[in-house]
C-alpha cells in the first residue's frame, strides 16, 4: 500500500524566533520512503538538521518576523497490515530489559508515576502480567475517557486525565503510559501520521496522531489507548517519554499558529507513481 | 586536593526488586580518581553496569529478599578551587546551542517549564540576558525559598516549590532550572558529593547533594540556589533533566531504607597515600 | 432603568435527579423588581425553596427522567448608574471587620489563599493599601489573563489561571479574589446577570456573569476582574466564597444541558409597563 | 465520666497580628460542662467572640508584638460510652436532606469532589447504600494511607492524600469526606479533644484531633478514618467543610508557634471535684 503523506503549516511571528520541529518520518520507517521525506521553508531559510537522543530526526531553524510556512509531501510504502499484537508477549523483568529502554520506567513531564502507582496496582495488580495486562489498561483508558477536541490542553497531565475523564488521543496515551510504567512496563509515546484508512472517515480535519509503545517479550508493540483496535497505515515521526519530547513543532518565543493542514491518504498505485514522476 | 568519598547504604526487601543506583563518579572526574570507584554488594550479586542517555554511570541488579548493602570507598584528587563562574558568560540564543543541549530546555518531571513561564518573564524577564540573569534566579530562589529536611517530599515539583516557598536542595534547584529553562538557558540537575569543605561544617548528617547546570558562552557553569555561593571539592556523580532522571537508587518494587551514610571529607595527603596503600 | 431577566434552560437526565439551582435575583435586590421572580418548572413538579447560609434564595426538586426545563421571565428597576466605586475606601483591618465577613478571608475551593499568598505580597504588598490596591488586583489580573470561552473548564482553580493566563469571567474573578483574600481583604465570588448596557454589544451569546465584591471601608464593593470597568445594570443572583457555593444549577447525578439561554436586555418604559400589564 | 481537657499554647509575632482561635468546646457540648470554658491570654488583650456560620464559637484577638499565650483547663462530663454507630441508618436522598446539611455536599478547598468523582463511584458505586458504604470508605482509606507525622503539610488536600498514600489525621478525613460527597453523603469536618482513653497510650504528645461526621439517616453520625474504631470521649470543637474552616488558631500575619501542649485525661471524680473546688 501507498500513502501519500504531508503536511501545510504556518506560523505567524511577531519577531525572530527560534523553532524545532520534529516533521520527519522516523528513521525506522526510512527504507520505505518512495518519495524524499524534505521539510520545505518559506522563506527558504537555513535548516540545522540533527538526531536527538531518543533517535528522532530534528530540524531547527530561526524563523524570521511575518510567516514562516513548513510544508512537505512524500509517499511511503506500507505493508497495509494492521498494527501487530502479540497476546503472548510477557513482560520483562527489570532486570534484564534492554538498559537503553530503561528510562521509559521513569516519571515524566506528563506522565506522573509516582502519583498513580498505587491506583495502576489497584487497578491493574490483579491482571496476569504481559501483553493482555497493556490491553487491559489500554480498554480501562478507552472505556473511562472521553474524547473531545475541546478538552485539549497542553499543560493536562495523565493525572489531570485520571481526574477530569477528559482528552484529546495524547492525553489516553498519557495516562495509560503512566499505568504502564508504574508496573514496570517501560511505554513510550509516539507521534506520526495516521490516516482514515480502513475505518470510516472521522468527523475531524486530519492531524497528526499520537499512541503508544510498550516494550514486551522482545520487542516494542504498538498500542492506542484513544482508538483501541488495530489500525492500518500508522507512520512513526517521533518516540519519547512523552509529549514533551515529541512536539510537532516548539517554538521559543511568541508565534501564533495560522495554518495547519495535514495529508495521510491511501494512494492507488498509478497515481502515485505519476505523481511521483 | 584529595577527598574521601564513600557511602553506605542498606535496604531490606520483603522479595527480590530489581534496584538501578547512580552511585558512581560521573566519568568526566574518571581522571581524578586515585582509587577504583567501585560499588561493592553484600551478599555479592551479580552487577550490570551501562551507560545512560545523559552519560551517566548506572548499576543495575536484582536484590534478593532481606538485606542488600550497597558500599564504597575511593580517592579523587581535586583542584581545591570553589565552582568557577563568569558574569561576562552570554546566553546562547536557542538557534546556535549544541544540538544535544536543547533538551535541557524542555519540561520535565519535577519542572513544568509551561505553568512557570510567565512567572520567569514577569520577575527575570527585564533584567540583562547572561550569567548574571542565571546569578539572580539563584538569588531569588535563595532568599524565598526556606532549607529544612522536614520538607522533603519526592513528589515535589518546582511549581510547588514556588508555592510553598519550603524545600530541601533538590527544591531548590529545581525552580531554579525551571526559570533558567523558561527564559531559554539550558539547565541541568546535577547530583553529587559535596563535603563541608571550606565552610562551617552544617548541623545535618553527610548526604549526597544536588546543584544545577546552565549553559551560557560555551560551557556548563555550576550553579547552587541552596548554598548560593562558590563551593569547593563538588564531585559530579550524575546529570540529567531533573531528579526523576538521576535519583542516587531506584528500587522497582518494595524496598525499605535501612541505613544511609555518605563520606565526603578532605583528607591531608600523607594520610591518604597510606589509606590507598 | 427597567431591565428584562429571564432565562430558558432545559436538561436531559436519563434517570431522576435532585437538582439544586440559584436562579432567583438575590433578596438585596427584592425590593426592585416590578414583577414576579418565579422559577418555572416543566413538568410542573414540586420546588422546595429556601435560603442558603450565605442568605441565597436556592430552589430544590427531584428532576424526573427524561426533558426538565427551567424557564424565569421577570422585571427590574436599575438606578442605570455605573458600579459605584470610592478610592478613598480603606482596608478594614481582620480585628475591625465584621465577624459575618471573616470567612471571606479564608482558603475555598478554586482560591487557594494558602498557595498564592507569597505570590500576591510580592507583587501587591507595596501598594498602597486600600480600593486602589484591589483595583491594582484586577488590572494586573486583566492584563495578564486572556479571555476565550475554550479556555472554561470546571476543575480550574486560581491557582490554574495564574499558572495558565487563560479562562472565562470565573476564572479572572477568582484570581483576583484570592490575592484580594491573601491580602487579607474580604472578598466574595457574585453571579448574576450582566447585559450589554452602556456598552458594545459582545460577539457571544447572553450567559449569566461573575463578578466579585471585595469588603472595604463599612460596605462590599463590586468589582470585575474579567471587564475591569464600571458596569451598568448588574443583577445579583448569589454570593459566596466561590463559583462552588453558588453554581448556577448543581445536578447531582447524570443530567445533560440541552438548552441554555440567558435574556438580559434593557427595556424602554412604555414598552416594560405592557409587558407587566 | 470526667475528663479534663485545655491546652497551653504560645506564639511569638514580630508585630501586633490578628488571631482568630476555635479553641471552645462546641455549644452542642455546653450542657456537659463541668468548670468554665474560656479562653485565657497572656497579656490580657480583649477578646471578641462570635459564633461563625457552622455554629462554630471563635475569639479574636489583636496579638501584640512580642509573645502571646493562650491557656485554658476545664471539665467535661462525657458519657464514656463509645461512638454510636448504626448499620442500618440509611443514605438521605439529595430531595430530602435538611436544607442546611446541602453545603456537606459541595467541594471545598481540601476535599476536591469534582476531582474525585469517578474514583469514589468506582471504588464504593457498587456497595450497598447506607452506613456500611460510609464504613467501607473509613476502611479503604484508614488500609490504604499511611500515618505519620512527618507528613503533614498544610497544604495537602484529598487528592494529594489520594495519589501520596501519606497523612495525618485530617489527610485521612479529608479524603473520606471528599468521597462521602461524591456518592452524595453528606460529611463534615470535626475538630476536638480525643484523649488516650480506653485504648494504648499513642507515642505521641497529646494534640487536638480530627475526625468526621456523615449525615445519614437523621442525624449526623461520628466516623474516623484515621483510628477507625470506636473511642470513647471525644469532645467537639468545631465542625465545617474542611480544615480551612476549623483551624484551631488562623493567624492573619506573621506568628511563630513556641509552645504546643493539649491536655484530655479522664479524671477520677474524687480528684476532678477537688480541683474544680
Amino acid at each position: 500500500m501507498l500513502i501519500r503523506l504531508g503536511y501545510d503549516i504556518a506560523f505567524q511571528n511577531p519577531a525572530p524566533v527560534p523553532i524545532v520541529a520534529m516533521l520527519n518520518v522516523h528513521p525506522s520507517r526510512a527504507q520505505d520512503l518512495r518519495e524524499p521525506d524534505q521539510l520545505k521553508l518559506e522563506p527558504n531559510i537555513p535548516l540545522d538538521t540533527y538526531t536527538d537522543s531518543f533517535g528522532n530526526v530534528c530540524a531547527r531553524f530561526l524563523a524570521p518576523a511575518g510567516e514562516i510556512r513548513l510544508t512537505n509531501s512524500t509517499l511511503i510504502e506500507d505493508s497495509g497490515q494492521p498494527d501487530a499484537g502479540d497476546p503472548a508477549a510477557p513482560e520483562v523483568p527489570v532486570e534484564d530489559l534492554p538498559a537503553e529502554n530503561l528510562r521509559y520506567l521513569l516519571a515524566s513531564r506528563y506522565c506522573e508515576v509516582d502519583l498513580l502507582s498505587n491506583t495502576a496496582v489497584e487497578l491493574f495488580g490483579e491482571i496476569r502480567s504481559g501483553y493482555q495486562r497493556v490491553q487491559a489498561i489500554c480498554n480501562w483508558v478507552n472505556s473511562k475517557v472521553t474524547f473531545g477536541y475541546n478538552f485539549a490542553r497542553s499543560t493536562k497531565t495523565a493525572l489531570d486525565v485520571y481526574t477530569e475523564r477528559l482528552g484529546v488521543c495524547r492525553d489516553f496515551q498519557h495516562l495509560a503510559i503512566t499505568f504502564c510504567r508504574c508496573l514496570n512496563i517501560p511505554a513510550r509515546y509516539t507521534t506520526g501520521y495516521l490516516g482514515d484508512i480502513g475505518v470510516p472517515v472521522a468527523p475531524y480535519p486530519m492531524d497528526f496522531s499520537a499512541w503508544f509503545e510498550a516494550y514486551l517479550g522482545d520487542r516494542w508493540w504498538t498500542f492506542d489507548a484513544r482508538h483501541n483496535r488495530p489500525r492500518i497505515g500508522r507512520v512513526v515521526m517521533a518516540v519519547g517519554r512523552d509529549a514533551a519530547d515529541v512536539a510537532i513543532t516548539t517554538s521559543f518565543g511568541s508565534s501564533r499558529l495560522t495554518k495547519f493542514t495535514v495529508v495521510t491518504d491511501e494512494v492507488p498505485e498509478a497515481r502515485s507513481n505519476s505523481n511521483s514522476a
